[in-house]
């Protein structure tokens, strides 16, 4: 397993993102981070639940998979395929590598 | 694939869940809805992401996963194995079959 990597997603314009533009999305990302590979990833952005969950289903093949929760400002695990790491874990994420998307 | 059932989570005390609740409240969803099954699943509920994210991670081999977006009233579909509905469809939710689980 690599080190994780936080995906900071960007929701241009009004910062508004509609169901319509979630394949959109997924391919934009796609290009720059692949679903699968060895580096779990925090996903982090202000974004509707539903781009949070697509981008869970998405990496699902990821060793781990985290979501960004500010009030904790870290990550809190959602799914994980790795003996150490559990659902509900909090993630630290000081000096963790970043990769930034936006939208469109 | 049968028809679409709605898991709609309350959050019961002060309705704040922890990090740490989350393996207790996926095994008492598992006692009522198992993880994998014929029926496609909506999450409802007002929930952190991370317990959006963390059941559609739970609910992945089922054929459809969505989650209720209050502001189109509607599913949005986050993930799907079925050829006929796409990531990005919104899902009709009247007369759905719903299934409530309060927390703790």
């Amino acid at each position: 397993m690599n080190s994780p990597i936080m995906l900071e997603i960007k929701i241009g314009g009004n910062s508004i993102i509609y169901p319509q533009d979630l394949s959109k999305l997924l391919n934009k990302i796609a290009k720059i981070l692949p679903a699968e590979g060895n580096e779990p990833i925090i996903i982090n952005g202000r974004l509707p639940v539903w781009v949070f969950s697509a981008l869970t289903y998405w990496f699902y093949h990821r060793p781990w998979i985290a979501t960004y929760e500010p009030r904790e400002i870290k990550g809190v695990v959602v799914g994980s395929r790795i003996a150490d790491v559990s659902i509900g874990d909090l993630i630290e994420i000081k000096e963790i590598k970043k990769i930034y998307v936006e939208y469109p």
